[in-house]
């Protein structure tokens, strides 16, 4: 149905790349079908595709689509590298995308013209099968982490939807509550976008797992009334261990400081940016206004009104107990510079 | 037009009451004109009237057009009692209600038969005309903790629409605009009903006053570039400080606390309830889950999903840096049992 597996949120077939539109859920689940690296580039910009290990995924995957389609023409080499430079300027944050696209880079420069085509392509499957495969073990890794019974609370989305695999926070999530030991997981809407509302209450409801959703603001509220822990994704991960993540990550933090409440940032070590010292390095993307200004189409500010949207957080490393990651569980004090 | 005054959202011609719907701001300013206690009370509890000192004086106005309509009737006393009864029960967080309805009630009992109705009327026009004063006094006593070319940050709306005069924090606010000492005012826009967007936007903009939205989410990462000072606020503060505000509140304020920006609350006498030992003796109200799971009538989230809805927020004394009050700027330790 729809041309993609059971919790996927992207699909190749060798031809052409299949992603749900994420914008539309819950209330509807389109697929777009397409080869060519615009829409893909398109759809990441508008977070129709979305989730850091996702977009590296669909970067990737869209770059051995346009291998395949240039396959034999004279200009294939610069076809390929226009849709690294085009991919690579969709967004800022997330390091994933940056990686991904440098091993397509790298691999395009190592082989002759005639091998591109296959060279890429298997590059490609081999990102996407790596990531799924960091989703599992950072779902093992982090089961010490979770006690029974618990109440765990999240934002945004890192699930299936933002992985290739069964996600990043999420997939913890899901590995407990396969045993049985996940009690409720409280969700932040996650505004403006509501990816939380849309998109985690989306997947966790479909897995029957008892899901309570919060306003953005009520994070302290609830956090007071008996949280175990909270979990969440990262889009870039400093050297330091500053943490960029969805807007809204740092009163979370904050709260979970506050009352005492550990918190854990999932992430695979493609999330990881040596490079970055710390959490001022991160270029955080400013996205457009009117994500603020309206709500489904009709207007909730009045004219005259400015607005600042910055996507993500820096959460700094002082506030987060722990990351889990497809090496296993790391503690203070971070070194991430290797 | 609209039998206003400009800058009020409520008027009372000695008949009938109007009253802004503020549900429908900014798009659309629609007045409602009643005589009847019950459109009053569901106003409230459907927050058409909201904001705590503009709750008490409505109320009060209220129940004195419930004493004008029985004048004369037998049971003309028992009538006025089950308003102040079903007015006391719209809702359970906000001191100011309980503190005007007692007034009247006590008036009530104090009055003979004949002198009922004046007397009523005398008594909420006293409460109105006081709570107009008592802005007045806020705004002038704020003023030494604005400095000059201030950034402002602000949460839900406590302006003319909070209040039958210029308003509390916004009040504090726009005197500081009115001496040229305000460059910016910062508004989280408070889901899940938007008070910061619709109305506080809207109030600030009219003013001429620079006005930044962001969602709530947002407000770490905001204060981390630079603001001054945020002003909030009250629906009932207890005797040790401890202060009930809008969902949001305890966030905002814990991020003052990890940057070092002050944060003042600025409240009417009529909002300490020095019955209150401390914010665990404050009814938190929780409302309908459809204010998460919808918007503008499109549903947002899965079916399936549990929402937990607080409408307030109980932030400890310990992270207020001073009260603003129409007797003047408190500063801790707090001791408001007397």
């Amino acid at each position: 149905m729809n041309g993609l597996p059971p919790r996927a949120a992207i699909a190749y077939d060798g031809r052409g790349i299949r992603f749900i539109d994420q914008r539309l859920l819950p209330g509807r689940l389109k697929v777009i079908e397409t080869a060519d690296w615009r829409v893909v580039a398109r759809g990441i910009r508008l977070l129709a595709i979305r989730g850091a290990p996702l977009i590296g995924v669909a970067a990737a995957l869209a770059v051995a689509a346009e291998a395949r389609r240039s396959r034999g023409r004279p200009n294939a080499r610069t076809r390929i590298e226009a849709a690294i430079k085009g991919l690579g300027e969709t967004r800022p944050t997330a390091v994933n995308l940056f990686g991904a696209l440098e091993r397509m880079r790298v691999r395009l420069e190592a082989e002759p013209d005639l091998a591109i085509g296959d060279a890429l392509e298997q590059e490609a499957r081999t990102i996407w099968e790596d990531d799924r495969r960091r989703c599992d073990r950072i779902a093992e890794a982090g089961q010490e982490l979770i006690p029974a019974g618990a109440r765990i609370m999240t934002i945004c989305n890192t699930g299936f939807l933002a992985t290739a695999g069964i996600g990043t926070a999420l997939g913890v999530v899901y590995r407990a509550a396969d045993a049985g030991r996940v009690k409720e997981v409280c969700v932040l809407e996650t505004r403006p976008l509501l990816q939380g509302a849309r998109l985690t209450a989306w997947e966790l409801t479909q897995s029957g797992i008892k899901t309570t959703l919060i306003a953005d603001g009520a994070v302290a509220n609830l956090m007071r009334r008996g949280i175990d822990l909270a979990i969440i994704g990262a889009d870039r991960v400093a050297a330091n261990g500053d943490t960029a993540n969805k807007i809204g990550s740092l009163p979370l933090a904050l709260t979970c400081n506050r009352f005492g409440v550990p918190l854990y940032v999932a992430a695979p070590l493609t999330t990881f940016d040596p490079r970055a010292k710390d959490g001022s390095a991160i270029p955080v993307e400013e996205r457009p206004a009117g994500e603020v200004l309206r709500f489904a189409g009709r207007r909730t500010a009045p004219e005259g009104v400015s607005v600042f949207n910055p996507a993500f957080d820096v959460v700094e490393a002082d506030l987060i107990s722990a990351f889990v990651t497809d090496v296993g569980v790391i503690r203070p004090a971070y070194d991430f510079s290797q």
